[in-house]
Order: structure tokens, then sequence, then C-alpha cells
């Protein structure tokens, strides 16, 4: 579906919702929102679409107390601000939108910090079953940056921009916008996707011309990755039908990284089937390659060790491979970076670990 | 300087360095190493350059102790290294040089922790007066973006590119690489540059037209800038002329962004002339703002307070203007963000903040 489109469902959306509140009040109902219960025990795996989605147990949010009525006020507020928001194709970020709170003349509508506010957008997400960037709200910090053999078409506030992202970018790659559905993938050579956690790794990569050689496209996770980068790598793997595989340090956060890729996360559960990549490989540190290759590794600290711990229980890492590796590494007690291969020389990543991986894995 | 000439320059320092230790053996003398003491103490305001450079006292590393032999052993062999790099003009992050060190033959040699490498890399820029850049060490982030009217053309690995950083690039602008010197400025019709701390306000700008309307070069600096945003707003200033402002959050960690665009700071006292811009002007929320404008506001935490007493003490602070602002801000305890102009709607900050600070301060 194309981003016009999907903006104005979006405003039909919130505009039900508020008219849903308005016909309660006229049956001489008191207004209520219901959502999905969003905890752990909630979240369940759904089979068609291969992803972690929410459970049936559901929350209710009534004006029956002062702080329910006070909630659903603000959810009105809101309504209006963004539906205003689509009108003059305008957006605001979620910061912005808590203080721009302190504008509204009602002040028992005002947010008292932007928790609230971020939470509220939030359940207008899942109730309205559109996305945050659907109504033009933007993160604080933009996606990350592309590599590789394909021509994009963005669609810009400025018109048109058509970018080869080895041709037409400097050596920092093509940066991903914070909305990245207003993307057309044009003509590409593209063999498949290698998402990397670090910049290190990234730049590494990029300088042994490892995109060039194998037709790959990098795109720079930077951590934990915003949702512009992983809505891009869902796209890429939906609608060019390109392997998706994921390059991480060898330690618990860095499998929620790739946790986050693949299946999506609890807090963004209600977004998965736009998020998360289900199909998506791991090629990250395991830690077998950890003794495999005698990397240089650091000691698990405690929390390391609470985190994968933690990893054994989440649903989300419920297959032989992740079990034996998070308990093979309890055993040996160590992590390590992906950077560590740079103890067999700069070359080692690109030369052998790489293709020996992406190899076993029938990427290559 | 083109960046070939000082890629040669650094080989033949770190050449010289090495060259320096061999005739002190040669001597029978004990081999040592001089640098400046880098401690907060010892950097003064240079009258000249108008940045902060270190003082006269200085400290030897000598291989009169197995500790000092280490030092200077590690060093040998990362000059080597380098070297070596910059002959077959390759580059690596200061992560794969500690890692990397795992594969050199003299176990003594390795580096016990990454601190060590890093401090070893700084200490080789202060005695060969090269950057790392001209090392081809890489920083683990990249630098931030830029948008606005200028066309640069950029040399990388794969061969030129020029880009206009308007015409050429998506909304998330154009990623500036790791070493900004491979850069040169083509034509431009920018009238001054704009330093953004964070990305929503960088958004707000762009959304908004800022850099279009009054001919600005919006560069994103992403909390505290990294060495590649110093240092190419430095240039657009050196060489182009260009007024630079300094657009932050009204707390005193952002008063040190501030400090490290425009003075630089005492970790890289050594490089202040390489990525300081003295002439750089604070636009950013003022404590007089958040009176005058009645911002929201967070109060001042115990930490807030110590970095504002601190700043008091700073060198880089001893002006009426931080005076006053800093007491005023300690009187009212608050503290401000960029974003929060927004509880004056969305477009106050482009249509009448900045507007009104620039024109006050000459650069409109």
């Amino acid at each position: 579906m194309s981003a016009k489109t999907q903006e104005e469902k979006a405003r039909e959306q919130l505009i039900d919702l508020a008219a849903e509140f308005y016909d309660q009040f006229a049956r001489g109902e008191i207004p209520e929102m219901q959502l999905p219960t969003r905890t752990k025990s909630n979240i369940e795996y759904d089979e068609d679409s291969n992803v972690w989605v929410y459970g049936d147990r559901t929350s209710t949010r009534s004006a029956n107390s002062v702080r329910g009525a006070r909630k659903l006020l603000k959810a009105i507020y809101t309504i209006d601000f963004l539906a205003q928001q689509l009108d003059q194709d305008r957006s605001s970020t979620l910061r912005e939108l808590y203080y721009l709170s302190e504008s509204w003349d009602n002040e028992e509508a005002q947010f008292n910090d932007q928790d609230e506010s971020n939470q509220l957008v939030e359940d207008l997400e899942i109730v309205s079953e559109v996305t945050r960037e659907d109504f033009h709200m933007r993160p604080e910090e933009s996606g990350a940056t592309l590599m590789g053999p394909i021509r994009i078409r963005e669609q810009t506030r400025r018109g048109e921009r058509e970018i080869h992202c080895q041709d037409d970018v400097g050596e920092g790659g093509y940066q991903i916008p914070n909305n990245p559905d207003t993307i057309e993938f044009l003509e590409h050579d593209v063999d498949f996707v290698l998402c990397v956690e670090t910049g290190g790794m990234r730049d590494r990569l990029v300088e042994n011309g490892f995109d060039e050689q194998y037709n790959v496209l990098v795109v720079h996770l930077k951590g934990q990755p915003a949702r512009a980068t992983r809505r891009i790598t869902k796209r890429l793997h939906d609608e060019l039908d390109l392997p998706v595989t994921v390059f991480t340090d060898g330690d618990p956060w860095s499998y929620r990284i790739y946790g986050s890729v693949a299946y999506g996360s609890i807090k963004s559960a209600h977004l998965s089937e736009y998020l998360a990549t289900p199909a998506a490989q791991y090629v990250g540190i395991r830690p077998q390659d950890i003794v495999d290759y005698d990397l240089p590794t650091d000691p698990l600290s405690d929390s390391d060790i609470n985190a994968l711990e933690s990893e054994l229980e989440d649903p989300r890492f419920q297959t032989d491979f992740w079990r034996e590796q998070i308990e093979l590494q309890l055993e040996i007690g160590k992590k390590a970076e992906q950077q560590a291969l740079a103890s067999r020389g700069l070359d080692f990543v690109t030369d052998t670990y790489l293709p020996e991986r992406l190899t076993e894995m029938g990427i290559l």
C-alpha cells in the first residue's frame, strides 16, 4: 500500500476512534477503550505470520475514574492534534508532542511526562492498527545507513530523489529516512542483505569491498536498531525476496538485537507484522565461534549471565540452536565482539569468517 | 594541505619517531619519549590561535623500568602497523587495533585493554603532530549529517562522488564520512552554519525548510559531536569564511557540547587547531530563554548542579555571558531542552526563536 493511502487510512482510523467515544457518550455509556494487555505473558507466536503477537488478554481504559477519564481526555486531544497534522501533511517527534501539550487549552489534557505521551501514541497504534509513522510521528533519532548495489527512489517533501546506494553516496552510505515507506526500490543487483551491529564493522566491510564482491546490501544497525532500520530490512525481504542475515557481537544484548530484527520486541509486539523479518538468519559471533576461532574475549558479567538466563525463557529463543549456544556461553563464561575477528587480521572477517558461515547457511 | 600529502607526512613522522628510538639505542641511551602532561591544569588559552592548548609541563615515558620499556615496545609495534597500513592505503578502527595486537609475535607488545591502545594512539598524535585520521585510524561511529545548499566532492576508495547536500540526498541528508578531509567544497549558497544537538530538532528545521529559507547548512551534532563532525564544521568556517552557530539544549552537558565545538576538549587539546572553531557562537537555549519564553523545564539534578559549578571554573567558560547564564541557571534551578520550544507551537523555533536570536547576534 502506498504511503499516501496509509496516511488516509491513519486519519480515518483516528477519527473513527474519536467517533466511537462520541457514540458511547451519545448512548449514555461511560466511554472506554480496549487494549491488549502488554506483558510478556501475553505475547504468543503466530503460526501464520511467523512473528510474536499479543495474546487474547485485554485491558480496559474507562472514564469511570478521574484517572481513567483524564487518560481518555488526553487521547482525544492527541487524536485531534494527529488528525490536524495529517491534514496539513506535517510531522513531529514524540518529544515535541509532549511539549506541545503544554499549549493545549485544557490543562487536564497536558501530559505529565514523556512516558505518558509515548505510551499513548503506542496505544493509538494498537487500537487504530496503523503505525506511528502513518501518524507522521517521527522518532528522535533516524535510522542508520545502507551501502550496496540498489537504486532507490525517495519521496521527500522537496520532490523525488533517485539514489544508487553505492554510486551516488559517499563512504558514509545512504542515510535511511525516518519513514522508509517513502522509499521505492528500483533496480538492484543485491543477492542478500547483511545487517551489521557496529559502525566499526560496517566500515570494515565497506573498506574491504564486501558489498561489491558478494553483491551485498550492508545495513548498519547502529546497536539496537531504530524502527526505520527494521522496517526497511523487512521491506527488502518481503518485496525483493532477499535473504536477510544479521551480524552482531556474541553477547546476550546482541542476541536481543537479532531477536528484535527477526521476531520484534515485546514493547512493539503490535508492530511485528510491520517491523519483524522472521526469516532473518543469525550470522553473528556464536559462542561456538569463540571456541572454534579462539577469539579474544571478555568474561561474562553478572548482568550478562542474567540476560542469558532470561533468554533461555524468552519465547523468541526456543530453538535448538539458541539453547545450545546460550548454554555453551554460560559454560565457557565468555563473550566476544565482532571486531575481535581482527585478532586474525583485518581481512579475516571478509576472506574467511563470513564466506565460511554464509556458505554453511546456504546464502553463498 | 591535501589528504595525500598529510598521509605522507604522517608516515614520515611515524618513521622519524621510530628512528629516534633507534638513535637513542645507538648512542647507548635509554630510549624515551616526551609528552605534554595531559591534565586540566596544563591546558592554557593560546592567544594566537584562540583555542585551548597544552601548557609547558611535560611527562617522560622512559624504558628505564619494565613498565616503561613495555610501553615503548607497544609504541614501536603500533608504529610499524600504522606505517604498513598507510603504505597499503588501508584503515582500521581503534578497536581493531586493540584486537589486532593479539596477532603480534611478541606477547609483551600486546595491549591489555582498549584504553591502553587508545591512549597510545593519542600519544602518537601528540608527538608526531599529525592526527589519528592521517594514520587512517577510524572512530567506531561516523560523523553525523549535513543538509544545506552546498555541493561537495568526496574522494572515496571507489572514486570521486559529487553530491549536492539538498538536491542529491534524501531527507536524512548527507552522511559525513569518517575522515572529512576527503571532502572538497565546491560551489555553495550557504550564509551560515547551524550545528544542532538533537535529531528531533534537526528534523524540525529540515521539515520547516529553515535551510532553504535562510540558506543555512544544518549540521546534526548527534549529542557530543564526533571528531568528523567537529572537523568539517571547522573547515566550513576556515575555508568558506562562514559564521558557525551551535544550537543545543539549555543544560550543562549541552554547554559542554558547545564548548567542544568552539574550544576543543581537555582530552583532545593537542587537536584544537584541527578540530576547534573558536568563532562558533552559542544560539542554544539560555537560562535567560527559560525565563523570557517561560519554557517547560525540568529541575536541575545534583549532577547538573555539580557540572554547572565545575563550568564556572572551566577556562572555556570564563566570559561575562557564561558566568551570568550559569549563575542564573543555578538560581532558577531549572533546565530546558531545545524541543521545549514546541510548547509554543511547532513553528515557533523557525518563525520566532531562531530568527530573533540570530538577528540579535548579527548573523541574520
